[in-house]
């Protein structure tokens, strides 16, 4: 049973216009991604802008240990949502608090990466930046209760 | 600049049939996650069964602190292949050694989720179950390098 502890640092952070906790329209948003790791050289970002979409891993920093949700809620508190658990929702209150986002890339210059529709906000540190590739896509097709699409509805 | 450590526990384990770390094959692969989190009620899984597929968060166990790369290598060290930076690939040699992969869900049977294509191997530690939704695929069309398709040509 893995109860080791596993310890992360960040690689980078989030420089971004988004500076509150809300939960909509993140699709025009351009941020900056800064590769801030002294351990990761340069040409870790190599080949980088290859790709048009990246897979950014973060971590929401500003959920505190108390504020994270063991079991079930309802999504946003809304009452005429189902009682779901963490594990099948998406919602930042989560165990480990780890984010897993796609976004578009628009450049890459030296050790900032500029993207759009990053759902981070400003100061979110980045455990890791992979490249989004057709392959790692969900393969046959993707269903989902109701309730989720009504919660997407305005988040790009 | 984000340089304090982070600390996460797994929330569960893979049980695999697969035990070694070869790289292909993995799309007709049948696994399971044993949530065995203390700290995890039974119902953080409430309605994960209503979803099609899910995103797995886990680590790479396996990978020593002298394997990371931190700067740039040839995939799979193939010579055909250019130099490619390591947050511009998805090896696990990485820094922080996360893995994201999106599999297809069988079954959730009480904290057992049973999933297909997931490429972790036996007891790979687990950070974080996410539910995939198609708002959070990729917009617009996903481009990258010939290296990545062909690289990815048997990977599931």
């Amino acid at each position: 049973m893995p109860t080791d502890t596993i310890t992360m640092t960040p690689i980078g952070v989030v420089s971004s216009p988004r500076t509150d906790l809300s939960d909509d329209d993140w699709g025009s948003v351009e941020s900056t991604i800064i590769i801030t790791s002294p351990d990761l050289r340069d040409d870790a970002l190599l080949g980088l802008d290859t790709f048009s979409h990246l897979d950014v891993v973060f971590y929401f920093n500003r959920v505190t240990a108390d504020d994270i949700e063991h079991g079930a809620r309802r999504p946003r508190g809304r009452q005429e949502w189902p009682l779901v658990g963490i594990l099948a929702q998406r919602a930042k209150a989560r165990p480990n608090r780890i984010g897993v986002s796609c976004c578009r890339l628009i450049s890459v210059n030296g050790r900032e990466i500029r993207v759009q529709g990053l759902d981070a906000i400003n100061h979110t540190p980045v455990l890791d930046v992979k490249p989004c590739m057709r392959e790692f896509q969900p393969i046959g097709d993707v269903t989902q209760p109701a309730w989720s699409h009504e919660l997407m509805k305005d988040y790009y």
